[in-house]
């Protein structure tokens, strides 16, 4: 069985539909460990309470580098083989990155690369957008710029407030994230430059 | 019957998907003009067959200011109401977009603002989109950066090469630039900061 770890920093809603998948059979991995930089994060509860294990790794005042060591000691204690951010609002050092090489994935509100970085669904309001949607990702060094895993479009309704079409891609997340870990779990993809592509074809 | 003008300067499929939206009644307007600035146009020879108005005034070593005057009093000449770029390889004069404000229409084989500029296409497949699709904007004096008026998805597949992938989001294209071009001639529409909104809300 694979077995994942989660970071987190708030509700970690996109962990919840994961532990979820799992638990419905849809996503054949385990849950390895749980880790929050902020001991008050609502998904940290919700890890204690399905019987996770959850660790709280207060980062505040800590040097970036330090505290990666931290977290990739505590990574590695759970022998994970996948790392899912989930609303991880921390950066990871390039030295974090770089010990876990296409072996870390992120979700992002939006289809990238249009709208990267924070409140990416303003963003897409403020530009006029009428499509956007959510993305997985590989993390590399850069702003949400790793090899593309999976998308799923949301079209932008003229009514739309932020909380409105966040809501609505935040439902679409959901379901991308346990299909983009499954096919990275599966290793049946190749990466051909930038391309993520099934190594079945 | 509100009147458009066509500048195109190849094969002008978009042109054709218009002509043939109008002839069908899915869309109430009729094509007072098509100029192009290639003589050889496939898309000239196109409208003529058609019996419309085709007007070839040829760009080679001509000052753009100076071009583009010729073309203003074309268009004026044939009272157009709204200018649809089908495929016009050439940049407007800011003297041009400045006489049709809100007036110019263009339509571009991505989901802006991603993959803005030449080969757009090529470049979605490059950077491992998963989704990418097209936009009908109005032209502003940037780069495919005018406020967008309607957008539609394409999946990229794994096996896609520039041609199968170009082949599809054409075919959206085609549906996409008559309803758009519906919604600018009915003038439901406000437009607020970059968002194109319905007025009907």
């Amino acid at each position: 069985m694979k077995r994942l770890g989660i970071l987190l920093s708030g509700r970690g809603s996109n962990f919840l539909a994961i532990a979820d998948a799992i638990a419905e059979h849809r996503l054949d991995a385990e849950i390895a460990v749980v880790i929050s930089n902020r001991p008050d994060a609502p998904g940290l509860a919700a890890a204690l309470e399905r019987g996770l294990h959850a660790i709280s790794f207060p980062s505040q005042g800590l040097d970036r580098e330090i505290y990666d060591r931290q977290l990739i000691e505590g990574l590695r204690a759970h022998h994970v083989d996948l790392i899912c951010l989930a609303g991880y609002m921390r950066i990871l050092s390039g030295y974090f990155i770089r010990e876990f090489p296409q072996r870390i994935l992120n979700i992002h509100p939006s289809l990238l690369p249009a709208f990267p970085g924070l409140d990416a669904q303003h963003q897409a309001l403020e530009h006029g957008a009428k499509i956007t949607g959510c993305t997985v990702h590989f993390v590399d060094e850069g702003l949400d710029s790793g090899p593309i895993i999976a998308q799923t479009p949301v079209p932008v309704l003229d009514q739309d407030t932020v909380e409105s079409l966040s809501t609505r891609i935040l439902q679409e997340e959901h379901r991308l994230y346990s299909k983009a870990i499954a096919l990275v779990l599966s290793g049946n993809y190749r990466i051909d430059g930038r391309r993520v592509i099934s190594s079945m074809l």
